[in-house]
């Protein structure tokens, strides 16, 4: 095979899932890093979790957050408003604009969290019924708010799947016709709570919600596979000094690493590529009513070999949980919106190129 | 009005939630005791909850306890199973002897609990579809039991709801013609938190499971009555000693009180006498397919002013949390499958009168 052959063009790819960090903590990422590390992963339009510092959870801090975004981002994105127990009525009258409606229903980085099932229940009433809602929802959590949005009869998108009994659960769901869907991070996918030793993972840096899981866990996801409609990165950068410090946030930075371990996932023959497309672009535009991107693709090199070094990373947070991992296959290039943004591991876009595809009129 | 104008016959009141301690704990209640107490509270069937020492989780414990009863019950019942991790198989081939399948999925007395899904749907995959299944699940792990009930299309009653949140859930649950059914609790009818001072409960008397709650979660209660199926007394019997020590069990004796709380409801207006009858007798024996009890009945004084006392009580524990308690309405006599087996605060009937209502051929 010549190099040539080993090329090939896909779609921009979809990150249903990152932490963008602004405002509040820009020491660690904001709109411009961020998305230039979307950019560099072939991730051409982002959605961004509301738990920043303020949390999005209204108007003026929807605004202040897509203020930020107006200036600095390089690629295309929404944000997400945040589900609290007394803002039913407000997010919901921002819908339009919006992502969609984060409900945080267990343990996570930041104050975002509703514990009472009767708040639950007033955001799955206000919110309008063709915007996605998505649930951080671990476990029986997890059964209890697909109960909930069965009883609101309106669909639910479970993040970061991370066990048996939850991909199981999806798939009982969905085989009795639950509109249900989910996704899979790249470090419930290819990391366990057995790997961290010899990753080098200890005590903060191996701090991420949902946990690493075991890998019988681990391996019922890839069992499950027709399962996971998504592949969302959880990129959640926070700085070497938090995670080695005394409470150390959860999280992994993930943008930049998790086409390269898909890829490698394909030469393996462990996935295909159209598994990746339906994945990263075909699902996602679905389940999250996205636009099209017009002039949008990547080139990637199908045998390039490489190796995972966060040295190499636009993200902020400096580190990576893949370090030193071999991998197989590289993005060369992405053209988004007809313009090159990146080429040779440079991303080529200027801060303030990328669009809100919410944006109204 | 004459004494005798208030005096009315009902049907054999049926408990379905109560237990009996026997085998391990007859310092404290035993088939005999509980039994008596039971009739001496007019229930003439009861169904006992599994978690004795040993619990009933298989053929031995069943039987082990079931030779007790037949020895010693006074008036009729039948047993639970414990669902466990291990024995969904074989408590599923019990099934037809027992009074149903109890899951415990929250904290509780004793070892039984179920803490993963997985082994919730082994038991909602092997247990009889037309055998019933309780769960004790409160708040969210409620909601995730009703999911799992439904995705494996079965009946499932849900014990003690205490809650507002519960409560309400349950009802959307039922608009949405989910086959659930829920009983309440005399303590959590006429208890809360907040009475616990006045009432002289503290420490270790005030614990219950699930916890009394706030005055509004007990109005909500009130205020979603039909949505109650089924009043159960949930008869925790545990001794004075044991509460006042330094790990005090949670529980409440009930058997004996619960009447006499309905019947002044009934005086205050605040229930029908048909809304009892409804939830002690009617309900229970649909929900639960239990057997006509022959030439048994109740012979109640409406009128008639009593006061709580554990002092007048049967149960083996000496206590109750309503003592002093002003009631109105008072049972007189019961008679069970035509022998008069409770007249004049005295309970006639003799050990091993009582029959397995769930006994094959």
């Amino acid at each position: 095979m010549n190099a040539d052959a080993s090329v090939v063009k896909m779609p921009g790819l979809i990150d249903p899932h990152v932490h963008l960090r602004e405002p509040g903590a820009t020491h660690k990422e904001d709109w411009d890093s961020g998305t230039a590390a979307a950019l560099a992963g072939g991730f051409t339009l982002v959605l961004a979790m509301p738990n920043t510092q303020p949390p999005v959870t209204g108007a003026a801090s929807l605004e202040m957050t897509l203020a930020a975004a107006r200036r600095k981002a390089r690629c295309d994105y929404a944000q997400y408003l945040g589900a609290g127990p007394e803002n039913a009525g407000e997010v919901a009258s921002l819908a339009g604009g919006a992502a969609g409606l984060k409900m945080y229903l267990d343990q996570t980085y930041g104050p975002l969290r509703l514990d009472q099932m009767a708040d639950w229940r007033a955001h799955f009433a206000a919110w309008p019924k063709d915007r996605p809602i998505v649930a951080h929802a671990e476990g029986r959590t997890m059964a209890a708010v697909i109960l909930l949005a069965a009883l609101y009869e309106r669909p639910l998108h479970l993040a970061h799947v991370a066990t048996r009994e939850e991909i199981l659960l999806i798939r009982l769901a969905k085989e009795k016709g639950l509109r249900v869907t989910c996704e899979a991070t790249p470090h419930h996918l290819f990391l366990c709570e057995e790997d961290l030793p010899a990753r080098g993972l200890s005590g903060g840096r191996a701090e991420v919600r949902p946990r690493l899981a075991t890998a019988a866990d681990r391996e019922a996801l890839w069992a499950n596979l027709e399962v996971i409609d998504c592949f969302a990165s959880d990129h959640a950068p926070h700085t070497l000094a938090e995670k080695d410090g005394a409470q150390p946030p959860p999280g992994f930075p993930g943008l930049e690493t998790a086409l390269p371990l898909y890829l490698s996932a394909v030469a393996e023959g462990r996935l295909s590529l159209e598994d990746v497309l339906m994945r990263c672009y075909t699902n996602p535009r679905r389940i999250f009513n996205l636009p099209e991107q017009p002039e949008t693709w990547l080139e990637v090199d199908l045998q390039a070999a490489g190796e995972i070094s966060a040295g190499k990373t636009y993200t902020r947070c400096g580190w990576t949980p893949f370090e030193g991992w071999q991998t197989r296959g590289r993005l060369q290039r992405v053209v988004l919106r007809g313009r090159e943004v990146y080429h040779d591991e440079t991303v080529l876009a200027a801060p303030g190129y990328g669009k809100n595809i919410r944006e109204q009129g």
